[in-house]
């Protein structure tokens, strides 16, 4: 099975706004055993990747990689905004880049929208942004339920899921294991939030006006917090014949300490160095104006960096070649269990 | 790509509880482009289908069937009794049920929990129901995603998904192209509700006792209520390398009139004999507290036949030699567009 993440990490700040993640570690535990029992042959690792893994049969090799997540409460900013058309995409994006992680990519999508009422066009510019972003990466959207429950969902509110399926040969998984001590680990840049963060962001915004042009983003906080998420896909596929990738971590809730661990063996860390990279205007906004702590801002935003790739130190200058925008911004190292990340505030 | 069907149908009964369907109608026709646009040449079939189909690289014959549901405002009945052991089951088999009727058996799932608070009791319960469903059926609970979102989810309320993946030999799709004229209509008995038609059962009964004992129900109301969802898979499978089934429908939104035709060729209807089965007591209850007209019921409600096959006269005494409590309950017929569902008050 995939990790259970919540939607976002808990913090001091994000304590005050009713995201409890403990609560949320404690439900995994009780219910682990219940979803291990499921575990037929068929499926391969254990708990706590980016996707789920499974031998279709008469697959030939290939592995099929599975994912679900939601937008969380970016829908809301959404909703707030009446702009509905880039949220299909940051679920798409959000999803491919999951299984990404495993070296996988993406075959096909379906799309759940749960809402309170169901406004013709606004259903429409939802799922067509989900079709746009899938049509640009080659992924069929061969299926989708749109459930209308004005009960459940109050005014305009809506949720949106999505369920990815991609593949990867057997061989070439990209699990970890090869992750070694002296590793470099590149990151690749973010646009903005992605799909993480926003209970937090959208408190501190609270009383703004969204709409009004703010000069150190260059735009209006609602373009900036409504930046879609940004898909790796492109810029990490054809690296993954080379055989370079030691192991990939896509930055969601939890920040760079709770993803990157997600694709290291027991026994490494990373040491990251802040230096190597600048954190966006965006970020360094919401860190002032919600006086949260620089350690919180770790954990709960990407804080610039999107995707993590971890390669051998004499290959990563074929990997950056390729990668546009990609800087080494730590090492693995040897390390104690309580010790994974290191070098962030 | 799957029909988007809503959650429940509109009927008279319906409109006054907020669900409109021609709005979801019209949504559909709007995007319907943009999905399109996706298919590549992986996708088998259309719209309107209960699943959709992929042919998977290197699958030597075998295509996945996925698709995605959720149990609608059932989980609004789980919520206000607290009893969260069965929804899980209900999403499990709803979405093995819908993938069957083109043949295909479950490989893998995963779900999706959107929650207001994070109990973990809760969560596990819910969690734990899904991964019970599935070991039961053989289907690995590959991955899920847990949301907590206090700003969308009021109080103890959550909305659950779920995805579902499966295989079919391409050759062994049963897909309705071989019904014709003179073919038996098979039902199989329902258990309840299943997941269709809460948003008007719970008005039906908003003042009552759930617990109270009901005497033509033989339990509470509750009970009768939350039974959960029935699955088919163990009664159908044996029947599949038969090749005896010509098509086949899961009796879910729409109900009888709204899913049957799903698996008909065009130009060809179905008269039911709606003598052949008993209205379970549920259901006549809902019809007489509710005043709910007979058409709408059936258009709103399962009305006691959960799934139906449809295979040629000459093998149907094989069939229903195999189908524990199945009966015949209709034929098909030629007709005109408009009429394609006959019989049903």
């Amino acid at each position: 099975m995939t990790e259970r993440p919540l939607s976002d990490p808990f913090t001091d700040a994000y304590a005050a706004t009713g995201v409890d993640i403990a609560a949320g570690e404690r439900a995994v535990e009780l219910m682990r055993a219940a979803i291990q029992s499921t575990h037929t042959a068929e499926v391969i690792g254990g708990v706590g990747s980016f996707g789920g893994l499974y031998r279709a049969p008469g697959s030939s090799g290939q592995v099929l990689v599975s994912s679900t997540d939601s937008v969380g409460t970016k829908v809301k900013l959404a909703i707030a905004l009446d702009r509905h058309d880039t949220i299909g995409q940051d679920l798409v994006h959000h999803c491919i880049n999951d299984i990404l992680t495993l070296g996988a990519r993406p075959l096909f999508f379906l799309d759940y929208l749960g809402i309170g009422k169901v406004a013709p066009e606004k259903v429409a510019s939802i799922v067509s942004g989900v079709a746009r972003a899938c049509r640009d990466h080659g992924v069929a959207l061969v299926g989708g339920e749109t459930a209308e429950m004005p009960d459940l969902y109050a005014g305009d509110d809506y949720d949106l899921a999505g369920f990815i399926v991609g593949s990867v040969a057997e061989q070439e998984i990209v699990d970890g294991r090869r992750v070694a001590p002296g590793d470099v680990v590149i990151g690749l840049p973010s646009d903005g939030l992605h799909t993480n963060g926003y209970t937090l962001a959208r408190r501190v915004f609270a009383g703004d006006d969204l709409g009004a042009t703010v000069e150190v983003l260059g735009s209006s906080l609602a373009d900036a917090l409504l930046a879609p998420h940004r898909c790796y896909l492109p810029l990490v596929a054809p690296l993954l014949p080379r055989g370079l990738i030691h192991g990939m971590a896509h930055i969601t809730g939890g920040g760079l300490p709770g993803n990157v661990p997600r694709c290291l063996p027991p026994g490494l860390g990373v040491v990251f160095d802040p230096s190597t990279w600048t954190v966006p205007p965006i970020f360094r906004l919401i860190e002032e104006r919600g006086r949260v702590a620089r350690r919180e801002m770790y954990r709960v935003f990407n804080m610039g960096i999107g995707f993590v790739l971890i390669c051998g130190r004499d290959e990563s200058a074929e990997a950056l070649g390729t990668l546009d925008g990609a800087r080494i911004i730590g090492q693995v190292e040897r390390c104690g269990e309580s010790q994974r990340v290191r070098g962030l505030a």
